[in-house]
Formats: structure tokens, sequence, C-alpha cells
């Protein structure tokens, strides 16, 4: 065991956020600190935590607009000082933090920012009540904005994520076989990537967002959709959680949708692939055809500056094309308005690929994920995930592209 | 397919929850509404939406303290109909929640209930933008109470799930190895839940609550803590993630905690078991001992109208008897102050097994962890979940209780 009680066997792979990371982000925060005269913040949410902290450990980061942010931990204080570069204090109860928090600014603030897009209520109110002359507002979504746009060493992490869906998916052929249940060929290939260090955890912003391991559906469960805001959803197991894997068993000529979500250091890319067990219909396999030119062309029109709707309106240009785009990312009521979406700490980042006018900026990542749905014979479609380079996009995910018939 | 758009291979052990069932959950908490004097409660979050209507579906459902409720469902309402016994209006925009909550009402209501123990402040804002002349109260902790409160129904459902979790621990001996990581080896495991059924998605109800399926953990790992306000948590892959399983690989004579949470149909049980490749030492092998002793003592207090206190101190005294008190739950700054909790739902329910005065009620559900840690060893104890029945609490966990010696 080290000093601070973190034992020595703390994998060698596992990365740890640099020192220099942290002081970019938390320089690039307090900037937007500044600028909307917010006097200090208080980040508490795992995935911002971990963004400007480089830990999860129990705490309040404290980030004045001016001077050295602390890092309140209240459990465990020991790892919060292995594993972040910021300082720490202990926080022995909640009770204390209106107190340190008016010492570290020299006076009970005025204006303290909060996550407001993620923090329940009833944490607002007793923040309210221990700052009792602090007006709060909202710094979420500047969170959000400044972390859509990713480090030379998030990218790699990103990267890392993505070669774990590629090696992932390099194995499904030795895993897929007829007559399994949805469930229990999902249980194979978690199996495959949990053994190469996916996380598990899958961290979504939105309030009721929840994903495990994506979506791997097979035949009529591709085209059932449900309360996500995804193309594809599946039944599920059952209503309680209405998504994903069933015990529908996996038949001849059906499409497997191999939608995958890797996760590794807390960064996480987006994959599907498509596998089938004897011939698709014609009528998948044109779908599918058309899917990758959709990818095509809307990673052609993908560079910085560009806004988002042109590039959603390339992909859905090659749907109309092809006379597809009632199929196009969903059916009737269910067919969603994006073809892709920003990943990171979190699966439901910035950009979305919608028709916004926002531009696409060097350093944003995002999955491209152009699918058909067929009422009755399932879903297809392709998804890698990109970064924005300087010139245009680059292609994170490796995988052959190509529907792999068993 | 079915007329309303599900497939007809909806797995046929899917269970649905009763109309019943639903109603009687609605009338009770429409009682303390009305015992409050809050004239109607709009209910959102996941497992509370699944309680009260029987889906997920993306909906609030409105839950009048006198009346008919009704789900006002934007996302699929095909499936919402399929699955929910409530009245299911479509919401085709969240700008008409106002108007038709004011119109089911007769006049828009003065107070109304939300969850605003898990309703972050941004959407309680929306809500206020379009319900201007409303004073919102939080309904989150009526629910949590009522919810403490199982049906025989939901019984049968957490002692399905504790079935599940019996099942996987049959198949420990075929699949634990030497050498394997604790991240291959928790593949395999979750393999054969995944296989049998088990949701993926675990519930927390806590901000920040995450749960990958529980804490596999080996040796040493077994005695690392972290943010989450559990006796055990593991160093965990990264310090994204800071707790579960690690890259370390599985010894001999080290204890393998077997921290198991089952989730079938919504419900979870949680359980733990301890396995060794060959022996374990004899501090671990005797305060495992002790744990199923404080376990028996716990065990036999536990009955209706007796305070958790109780509970609590009668597991406190058998590790204190043993001179074993700076192991129990946890070390140092870690330790934790309770000996279980509530399951259902979530996995942090009511009752809390800690020094508090709320008394247990018939039809709680509980896990009772009694736990030892050693810096360096491990971890070791037991862990299964209880109901309260008429006259004491039975055990729905029901795997032998030795250490298993592989």
């Amino acid at each position: 065991m080290s000093a601070a009680g973190l034992p020595s066997f703390v994998e060698p792979r596992s990365v740890a956020v640099p020192r220099s990371e942290v002081e970019h982000r938390l320089t690039a925060f307090q900037e937007t600190l500044r600028a909307e005269g917010i006097e200090a913040a208080l980040v508490v949410q795992n995935a911002d935590l971990y963004y400007l902290a480089g830990t999860v450990q129990q705490s309040h980061l404290l980030v004045p607009a001016d001077g050295e942010p602390v890092l309140f931990c209240r459990k465990t204080v020991a790892r919060a000082r292995e594993e972040s570069p910021v300082a720490v204090e202990e926080l022995l109860t909640q009770r204390r933090l209106g107190e340190l928090v008016a010492e570290r600014c020299g006076a009970p603030p005025e204006v303290v920012g909060l996550e407001l897009d993620v923090l329940p209520v009833a944490h607002l109110r007793r923040y309210e009540a221990q700052f009792p002359r602090t007006r709060f507002v909202d710094v979420g979504p500047a969170l959000v904005r400044q972390r859509a746009i990713k480090s030379a060493w998030e990218i790699e992490r990103i990267a890392a994520a993505a070669a774990l869906a590629d090696e992932v998916f390099a194995r499904i052929p030795d895993l897929l076989r007829e007559g399994l249940s949805e469930a229990a060929f999902a249980g194979l290939v978690e199996a495959e990537a949990r053994a190469l260090g996916h996380q598990g955890v899958i961290r979504m912003r939105a309030f009721n967002g929840e994903m495990f391991y994506g979506q791997l559906l097979s035949g009529a469960s591709g085209a059932v959709p449900s309360f996500l805001d995804t193309p594809l959803a599946g039944t599920g197991l059952s209503a309680a959680v209405a998504q994903g894997v069933s015990f529908k068993p996996i038949g001849r000529g059906e499409p497997v949708v191999f939608d995958f979500v890797p996760v590794l250091d807390g960064y996480t890319a987006d994959f599907t692939r498509i596998f089938s067990l004897g011939e698709l219909p014609e009528t998948l396999v044109r779908a599918y055809e058309c899917a990758r030119r959709a990818q095509a062309a809307a990673a052609a029109s993908a560079r910085r500056g560009v806004p988002c709707r042109e590039v959603y309106e390339a992909a859905v240009e090659v749907a109309r094309e092809a006379g597809l785009e009632d199929h196009f990312m969903g059916q009737g009521p269910a067919q969603v308005r994006f073809i892709g979406h920003g990943v990171g700490l979190e699966l439901d980042e910035l950009p979305v690929l919608s028709p916004n006018d926002s531009a696409l900026a060097e350093g944003m990542v995002f999955a491209l994920e152009p699918k058909f749905v067929f009422d009755g014979l399932g879903a297809i479609g392709i998804e890698n995930t990109w970064r924005v380079s300087g010139d245009g996009v680059e292609r994170l995910t490796r995988a052959p592209e190509e529907i792999v018939v068993l």
C-alpha cells in the first residue's frame, strides 16, 4: 500500500488525468466565470468533477473566478489526494461548506455557479440555506460547451475506447450463434469488453438517461422504438427498462445490430456494425449501402466552421434520393431528427448533428449514425466516431464497414 | 406485430405490473396528496414512473389528489398504452403541458408536487415558466416512504431477483480461476447473469449514485474505500469510476468478495458471498464467523415496530464483543454507519439500517450486509436480502452461507 492508502497494484494501464490537462481546463473555465460575472463555481457532478479535478471522490470543487481552485472532499480524502492535481481540503461535514467557501473567497460570494442542469432541486435548497446572501446561476451549459472541444490527450482516450470497440467487433464471429437469445449473446460480448477494461458505467447527462453497453438487437427487435431519443431501442427484457436486449432468439437471415458503446478510463466512443447469419433481404442490404453513402456525404461536409445543420442535411439528402426518408433514423412518430451526437465523458455531448446552426469546431468528437428502420424486418446502419481535425474529420473507429455475413 | 406496435415475441417471462397493483399504489399516493394539501403531482423519474404507471416511456404522470390519473406521454405513446394500466394521452410538445394539466384539474393548480429530491433545477424552472401561479412542493420523500412497503407481488419480484443471485452464485466454481483479472472474472459472471435475464441497468436515487453489478473484489482490493457510501468499493479500473473491479489478478489464499446486485424486471435484491482459491488467513475466517453471528443477531432483532437503531446496534454489539469494531463496515474515516439498506426499484431505498429511530414495518425489504475490512488483506462478510414478515424477517436469498474454498 502507498502512503495515501492506494494499493500499488492499481493497474499500470489506468490513465490519470495529467496536471497540465486539469490546469488548462480550469483556466478556461475561470475565463468563462469572469466573462459571465460569476464569482465562483461549485462543481459536484461526477463527469464534470472528473473533467475539472481528475477524480470523482465525493467532493465540492470550488473554482473561484480568480485564484486557486480547491477540492473540498468528504470521502475519501486519501484517494482524492492521490487522484487529483487540485489542492484537497477535507470537508468533515457539509454544514461547514458555506464557511469554508466564504473563507476562500474572502467573503460570502454574491453569485455562485452550480450545475443546475443536473443538480436536484433539493440540493440547491440546501445550498441556499447555507449561502443566504448568494444568488445561484447555471454553469452546466458552459461546462458542456467547454467539454465539447477535446484536447489531444482526450482524443487519445476516445481513440483508445474506439480501439476497444474494434477489438470486440473482431471477436463477434466466435460468439454469434443461431438460437442464442439477444440477452445471452450480449452477455458474451460484454464479457469480452470487460476483460479488455470496459468500465461498465456509461454516463449520460440527460435526466432519466440510461444506457447499458448500447443496443444489441436482432431482426424485428431493431424496429421497436422506446422512450430514449435514439433511432433504435429494442423491447428490452421488461417494461422496467424498455430498451436493449430481450429473450428473442437470434435467427438466420435477419440483421444483428451491434450498436456498442465502449468506455475506457472515463471516455466513451460509439460504434455500430451489422452481422447476419446467412444473407439479408435485399431491402436491408440496399438500405445499408445507402447508410454508408449518407455517412460519406455527412463526413465530407463536416469540418470546422460548418453548421451542424449542413452535416445533417447532407445525410438526409442521401436518404431522400434513395426514397428511404420515411425509414431514416426511425419510423413514424419515433423518427428522431439527428444523425449524430458528441461523445466524451458522457454519451450525450455536444455537438448534436441536427438541424441547428451551431458550428463544428476543431477538437469536437462525435458519433455519426445513419440508420434505417423497417417495421418487422429490423434496423440497419452504421456508426463511427469521428474527430474534427484541422481540415475535415478523422475516423477513430477503424473496423471494416462491410456487413459481416456468417 | 401487435396493433400497438409491439412485436409478439416480447418475452413470455417478462412481467408487467398488474392493474390492481398500479391502482392500489395510486390510491395510496392520492391519500398522501390529500393529507398534505397538494392538489396534484407530476411524476417523471423512471423508478417512480414505473412504480406508479408500469412504464418508463417518456411521460409526465399527472396524479390529481382526487380523480383519474393520466399519463401525458411524449415517446412512445404506443408502448405506453401497451405497458401502462393508466389512461395515456399524447403530449405532442412539452409546451402544452401547462394547458393540459389545467384542463384536467379544472383550473391551473395552486400546489403541485414534483420529485424535487431528484429533479434537476433547470427542469423545475421550465415548469415554473409553464405554471406561473403554481407553488411546487417535494413529493419525492413521500414516494420513497410509500415504496419502502412492498406488496406481496413486489416481494415475489424481489424473490425472483434473489433467485437470480443464487443461481449465478452456484455457477461461480466453474468460472473462478487463479490469475484471472477481477475484470475478466466479472465479465464471465456478468455473462451468466445476462443470459438469465439480468436487466443491466441498476437504478440509484442518490445524486451521483452509480453501481455496475456490485463489487467483485479480490484480496487487498476489498479494503480500498471510495466515494460511495458503501463499506466496500475497490479501486476500479481508473479514477473515472473509482469503484468495482480492476486488472488485479485473482490470487490464492485471498478472499474473493462476490457482492452481486441482481436486477430482474425492475426489482433488485442484494447479495454477498465469499470464495477463495485455497485456505484463507485465520483472521479473515474468524471475522467471517463474526459477520454471520452479526447477521443472526440483527435478523433476530428485526421485526415490525422495531426501530432501525436496534437492528444496527445488535450487529455492532457482536463486532464489538469480538474486538473487531474497528474493522466493521470499513476502516478509519471510510467506515460507514449502517449495516443494511432497503432494496426495490432502486438500490438505495428505505429503511436504512443505521442508528435512526424509524421503525421497521411489514412489507419492508432490505439487504443486511455485515462486513469487515482489513487493510492489505481485503474484505470479508455476508449479505442477504430479507423481508419483514408478520412476526420477524424472512430471508429471500437462499444460497449456502459457508465460504466456498475452491
